[in-house]
């Protein structure tokens, strides 16, 4: 239970600004005043336009509302809100179009991608660079008002290094392995305990997989490495040595700042290049403070 | 317009063999009297049980009903067919069993895989082994009452070296090219203008890409190594060194014949070793006669 303190009586006409960071699996909303001051957090559902436009749609509009009840903001109010709202695939043509044909219910409403209000978060609303590997895996640079990224592209075609670009060099070892054309490996143990299936019945069990279920893999590859599997640590650095030439695009922007982040990159950072790993630094914010950078650059 | 004699009498009670070729696309049959003359042939629809177990059956008994009227047989004889079906998928277990509860009309009904009865047919129902390379590849040898198989599993996991394979790695490629981390290669041009999509536009045009999609572009990978490219020769050398370790294997099963068969086998034949390319011998028949080999074994 969060007790909240009363909300000081605000303007009618105070200029809230509104911080979106849409994903795959969740869409986070964080609402501001001009101060600077937080005033209330929302999450809502998946917000992919690339895989559904009509749910983004109502994941951004639930976590609004919990955002502006977390405020003790009555939800008639959504139109004083000016938006910054960062969501993935909306660098595809076509999706950014259909994205902008939404009739919005807020006052005012800017559209740009998961990666740039990624990289405002992290750098504190100033140009700088980012390398991100969860699930999938990416480079952003935004550099004196220009906006360069390096890679993604989407699992199986791009997204190399990521987690579900792991999880499936670990199933193809361990397939490789089973017919005798690999090398024997941990992973033969720890995939057919996790999938709770062997061989043949693990291809049953990947059948239909998607991106996240690959990605789930990843965990066994840094844990076989970790217990001095070969095969996993071949994997890792291809992973590592892939995304370190990525980091390298990206450093040559001019990018002032560079961090790593993303749900593996903690597990990944030693494994990249020492060149790369000495220009790390730590991520100062969240991407729904970047959408509100953003929000606030653009208004 | 097929003119035909008219079929000769024939005892009721004559023994008559059906051969089923099922595949992923197409599935063929085949019938033929106890003297190994061929009565009739016919084609139905897509029969891959592991995706579609209804559509199977239906495939199966369009393609029989196709090749008794072909064989001016009356339909209603269906009873008196000794089938011999050969399907992909029923390696895996739950698929077999599955298949295995059809209440089936023919008097005998003998299961076995695609690959069994694309060997006997190869190598004129005896032993032998087959290296299949078309939108998938697998390694097959039947010796001595002992099956083996290599390889296969299944896009994307495995199926290495396959057409499947040979796309997503030019996509790959492309990409890497393309985000200036790979080598320039003419696959950006040909794919380019093969899925009249450049950069980010190729990722929209091959979202929810199955397979056969891949396998498609397989094309563009022979054809630029046959121009000099040098990225397009490493795919197929990558390709072929898997497909001949897979063959080596298969010979190391004392296979006294061996033959290469499937959409890009042929085209992928230069690239096999010298040892695995002097062990080839040409295919003798087709699944359908192999699967009415499998039949007269069986009853």
């Amino acid at each position: 239970l969060r007790l909240k303190m009363p909300a000081p009586p605000r303007a009618d006409n105070e200029i809230l600004y509104l911080g979106i960071d849409g994903g795959g699996s969740k869409c986070r909303a964080q609402i501001v005043a001009a101060s600077g001051e937080t005033l209330g957090t929302g999450l809502g559902g998946p917000a992919n336009p690339f895989h559904n436009m009509q749910q983004t749609i109502d994941s951004i509009l639930a976590a609004t509302t919990h955002a502006l009840n977390d405020a003790n903001i009555p939800v008639d109010d959504i139109n004083r809100l000016i938006a910054g709202v960062g969501l993935a695939g909306v660098n595809v043509p076509g999706v950014l179009h259909k994205m902008k044909q939404w009739q919005h219910p807020f006052r005012e409403l800017f559209l740009t991608t998961d990666l740039h209000i990624a990289c405002l978060g992290v750098h504190g609303g100033k140009d700088g660079a980012v390398l991100v590997c969860g699930t999938g895996s990416c480079g952003y640079a935004y550099v004196q008002n220009v906006a360069t990224t390096f890679g993604g592209h989407g699992f199986p075609c791009g997204d190399k290094g990521s987690g579900a670009w792991l999880g499936l060099e670990a199933v193809r070892a361990v397939l490789l392995a089973f017919d005798g054309l690999g090398t024997a490996t941990q992973l033969t143990q720890l995939l057919a305990a996790d999938l709770k299936a062997e061989g043949l019945m693990m291809v049953d069990a990947m059948t239909s997989a998607k991106p996240n279920d690959y990605a789930r893999l990843a965990r066994w590859v840094f844990a076989a490495a970790d217990n001095g599997d070969h095969v996993a640590q071949g994997i890792l650095r291809d992973s590592a040595d892939y995304l370190s030439a990525l980091a390298d695009k990206l450093l040559q922007t001019g990018a002032p700042r560079f961090s790593f982040i993303g749900g593996i990159s903690a597990q990944l950072t030693p494994w990249l290049t020492p060149a790369v790993a000495s220009r790390l630094s730590e991520p100062l914010g969240q991407p729904e403070e970047g959408a509100i950078y953003f929000a606030r650059q653009q208004s």
